[in-house]
């Protein structure tokens, strides 16, 4: 058993690892930027951890373990080029599961333009995903690291979608909601935002980004302590989809918007810019709706709900993947 | 269970991603050339099936993980610029271990001057390892395809010492060797041949290249195949570590020449020259033994023993990973 967490054991790699003997940007952002200012990014789904094999649709499954590397490659400003597929196959794995998988794959492919270029493929006792994403920036790197105080702080999308599918699938739901379909959608199906990034950089000063994949609360602190920087979140103003919740919303708003704070993995943009974005225009141009949350501030990380401040430990934080 | 083998897989894969977007080699080589000439390749490593967690010592196990990724680019004419370190954490591991594993990740990273740039923590129900490495080539870089006949093949280090080491492990050695430790040490601690590689292409033409992870033979079908050519192969003339066996060998030479054959994970180079190379002055330059062992032809896949043709087929091929 480990007893250091994953934040824990990333901090003792990073220490391994430093000083770099090269000019590159590594550990701490959503992907490594290395020469020609190309991205990489590596992620990897888990069997029993990230989803349950015998129930999920294995061509969802394929979207989504490529959905989220290029999620890491949007939020870093960029486009993906070439993705290393790397699966370890344990005795449960059927030829059918791998052929929807791959379907699923070339789906993702061919809306995003990537070519899968290598992997490697291995025997396991637990079934695994493990891709490498390699991209660049439409404009140049977008970091978390570069909020500025006065920013104004956006989000795309809805907040805590996944985290309902999630609940949902998990039989662990407090409250029914109406569009199930729409939530696990959400949740099996994450669109990475790369239309929206490419229209933000051409039109706009993006100063920071990242995807939500930790949960809301817990990405934005990760942009403020990158960037040394405090918060004011307006809690009134995250996007929760109260619509698809339907009638069970108003009766159960902080269990709601507890997911909406905490949950994880809706691979939508946060991100920072020091100008007024105009959503209307934004949602014409992309498809995609965008929300102004609150503003970077020089001070601490502040939640407001209608004028007052909440207080902080009152929400669960963004979780930890261990 | 999977009907489809390790390169049924690939194939599928192959199939389901081509043709490519963009100029770029992939999948078939023993890493991707993508823009500005840098070479990508990734490699797991899986409990139980790669190695035992309960047995092997972690820092070799760190230091080998990243090997076989290093001895890939080197296979590719290169050298590692940038890795990227993915672990599935079992409840089986202990925090020394990891530890231990970051010790010999950081010896080899000293050794070659590679910087971690990221990666991925996770759960897992079994431990992993899967390593991306982004590398360089000294000059341009090698592929599988480029052997022509007439082209010398030569090979370095011995044959068959990494599979001998791995018979002792798993306590399947049918016949005893003198020198136990020479041959565990090969097996767990295989060194990428960068030293090698970069003083050959400073110094000769080099064809085409490999790294031995398959089985001598069947690494030399795939340089055969991919540049469409047929080969010459002098059993006699392939390295055998004959002291490091000692008494043993010549009573037993059948078995160890069939380790020599097929054993795989040597992680030595096989490369093909147009003009005899000086092994001598090899050895003083860079350290590093090579053989020369047969030719490419414009035929078939031959074997031959003191001038006769060996069946093929009494000879096991090369194996799968799965």
């Amino acid at each position: 058993m480990l007893k250091a967490g994953e934040f824990g054991l990333i901090g003792q790699i990073k220490e391994n690892f430093s000083p770099l003997y090269r000019k590159a940007i590594g550990i701490g952002d959503d992907a490594a930027i290395i020469e020609n200012n190309l991205l990489v990014t590596t992620d990897a789904l888990v069997d029993g951890v990230h989803f349950l094999s015998d129930k999920i649709n294995f061509e969802d499954l394929g979207y989504k373990s490529f959905a989220v590397n290029i999620s890491d490659i949007a939020a870093m400003g960029g486009y993906p080029l070439y993705a290393f597929l790397t699966l370890g196959i344990s005795k449960a794995i059927q030829d059918k599961q791998i052929r929807e998988f791959l379907k699923g794959a070339q789906k993702i492919r061919e809306k995003f333009k990537f070519d899968l270029l290598g992997g490697d493929t291995v025997s396991s006792g637990t079934f695994f995903i493990s891709i490498t994403m390699i991209g660049k920036p439409f404009h140049k790197p977008l970091t978390r690291s570069g909020a500025k105080a006065g920013d104004f702080i956006y989000m795309s999308g809805k907040s805590g979608d996944s985290a309902i599918g999630l609940e949902m699938i998990k039989r662990q739901m407090k409250h029914p909601v109406e569009n199930k379909a729409y939530f696990l959608m959400r949740h099996y199906l994450p669109e990475p935002r790369v239309t929206l990034i490419q229209y933000l950089v051409k039109h706009f000063r993006i100063n920071s980004c990242i995807d939500v994949s930790d949960g809301l609360l817990g990405d934005l602190s990760h942009i403020a302590e990158m960037s040394k920087t405090g918060f004011s979140l307006d809690a009134d103003k995250i996007p929760i989809s109260r619509e698809e919740i339907g009638a069970f919303f108003s009766k159960n708003e902080s269990y709601f918007k507890k997911l909406a704070f905490s949950g994880g993995e809706d691979y939508e943009l946060l991100f920072t810019s020091p100008k007024k974005i105009d959503e209307k225009k934004v949602l014409k141009e992309t498809g995609v709706f965008i929300t102004e949350i609150g503003k970077i501030t020089d001070g601490n990380k502040n939640i407001f709900s209608q004028g007052k401040k909440i207080n902080w430990k009152s929400i669960k934080k963004g979780f930890s993947h261990f």
